[in-house]
């Protein structure tokens, strides 16, 4: 293959074509660096400028308010996960409470109990994740130290479309996977993290964002890099920072300010190409079998199997020859998973749909 | 600046321009992926080729014997100094002992007292790390859980020219800066460590080369992300790791290879690079003040001061107009700091040695 094809990868996934371009454009000499990206000192005047418009044009995007700071981070959601118990789980008197609603809330409980008290106050195993709590069920203890949520389930396609109910407690978010595809209120937000290798940006980068009195907790005893305090009060530069992720991650941020225009743009366009999907799903419920409850269903990644392992691979066969890449399922769900996270293009979506209105006509199933 | 100045920065530091044309050149479509590097799943089997490649080719480069593991992490060498005594100190009877030869070995001592017993057995704090222990020093304790050792230090410009003798105790290495640099006999070293953004590629991505035996310790109440032997059980593939950066090093492995022809081939050149610059201060004692016991000079960082402030920052100013940029040394040891990693050409070498030539004439110094 020399040429692009229609990428649905769950992650690292479809970037915007003019971010590759630029990074490809300015990577031999990064105009004003007098050398690439890839060699700029993380203490360079022309960094830091590039480090603080990122958050500054996050900012923007996000509204984030001044009390909250912006962290650039290494280890991806994996270390996130322990350092949010790490960080917010010291002094406590009771547990942190997971709204556990797919693959990643249940690392992410695994990860808390080895650090302290942590417990699940809803569980969706029993029907593989393919719903979420009620809209504003209340969480239970007005002190526990946190609650803690995943925003959108990768791997079984849920979706919170608001926030759970956490009345004063500081609520967590997992955010990795809709980062940036549709407006938040940042305010309702103790902390956000998210890997940047959906809607972001490249693996290897993780942004934190941190109300300031969160900050405040004792870390003294934890391991350097694992205090967000100390990142903090670095502004990011506690280490050397993976330059290349946050340089990128202001390239996709610059690209929705001024290409697409703002948030609640984006997230009309991420409503669009998911609503193409859906219709397939809804048209043909006996063909193509959602794995998400329909008022819990993602616009990021669209979950379904086929009537038979048999029909699927030749499903999948059939996308690949048209260029539609990558639309397997986790094996946890098993079938079709569509990643159309920001940066994939309508025609994309359109082609995939085309894809399933021919591939059911061809076994009987015609509108 | 639209050019490419010679760029002297300790890291993020210059890389080898091929490697910097090929990702430019792949950015929008790597070969054989469909998608940018950017954008391609790190359980794809391009990916997994792109990772045994890179392993492959680092294996070659070290000749690292078949019981060590090569893999790649996050976090820069700020993670590792808490890694290293989480995974390898449980336990332990006595404490782990820390030659401290400059800034990041003292940083790593610090890391390591928050975890457990680990105590300094040389430091060179009182002369401002200018020199090392002298070669072949025992060090201490037989039943020490490991000996750790700098084996070069950026700041103060000093290099073990051979390893610390740590009898049957396991030897653990920080060698950021100079990894890659010359030939290794890794039969000595229980452990290596080097954070990419000095000779092996950009910020972000840590190689790790650890022997097996090192990797049976119990890690199972460490934060997941912190236990080499998940990473080691799922060859780096436990959680997402910085695809980019894994891409790039291997890049980097591939030109040492096949332009440099290998480690002893980059090791003459970069001895002939640090010569040229060491043979100034020698004929000019009195004028280009060098930092290192001549003995302890390391290879990579070459640190000098001159008789004033006034004169540094005017040769500071006069090299940058030259085009020789990011010299100025870190505050703690002040001055200038030539970092003449791998990828700097002798060219930009040969100019800076001009550059020191004419100034000292200048200032009334010929020879």
């Amino acid at each position: 293959m020399t040429e692009r094809v229609y990428n649905f990868s769950p992650g690292p996934a479809v970037l915007p074509l003019p971010v590759l371009e630029q990074v490809s454009r300015d990577m031999i000499c990064l105009p004003g660096a007098g050398c690439s990206i890839l060699e700029l000192g993380h203490r360079t005047s022309t960094f830091r400028e590039i480090l603080s418009q990122a958050q500054h044009d996050l900012r923007r995007l996000l509204q984030i308010p001044d009390n909250y700071q912006i962290l650039f981070l290494q280890g991806g959601s994996r270390l996130q996960f322990s350092m949010v118990p790490l960080n917010l789980l010291s002094g406590a008197s009771c547990p942190a409470e997971y709204i556990v609603t797919g693959s990643w809330g249940s690392k992410a409980l695994v990860e808390a109990r080895r650090m302290g008290p942590a417990e699940a106050v809803w569980e969706g195993g029993d029907t593989n994740y393919d719903r979420l709590p009620p809209p504003d069920s209340p969480t239970g203890n007005p002190a526990a130290p946190y609650v803690y949520f995943t925003s959108n389930e990768t791997i079984q396609g849920v979706q919170f479309a608001r926030e759970p109910n956490a009345g004063n407690v500081p609520l967590v978010c997992d955010a990795s996977s809709d980062f940036l595809s549709r407006p938040l209120d940042l305010q309702q937000y103790g902390m956000i993290f998210a890997c940047a290798q959906k809607n972001a940006g490249p693996a290897g980068v993780t942004v934190v964002i941190i109300r300031n009195d969160l900050l405040q907790r004792d870390t003294d005893q934890l391991p350097g890099y694992l205090s967000y305090r100390n990142h903090a009060q670095e502004d990011s530069l506690y280490n050397t920072p993976t330059t290349f992720g946050v340089y990128v991650v202001g390239l996709v941020s610059r690209w929705l300010l001024e290409d697409i225009g703002g948030l609640d743009k984006m997230d009309a366009i991420n409503r669009q190409k998911a609503k193409m999907l859906y219709d397939v799903l809804d048209q043909f419920p006996d063909f193509y079998r959602g794995h998400a409850m329909p008022e819990c269903r993602s616009q990021m990644n669209v979950t379904f199997r086929l009537p038979s392992n048999e029909l699927q691979e030749d499903f999948l066969r059939e996308a690949e020859q048209r260029q539609l890449h990558n639309l397997k399922c986790h094996r946890s769900v098993g079938g079709v998973r569509a990643s159309i996270y920001n940066a994939m293009p309508a025609e994309g979506v359109t082609e995939l749909r085309d894809c399933m209105l021919e591939f059911a006509a061809q076994h009987g199933h015609s509108i």
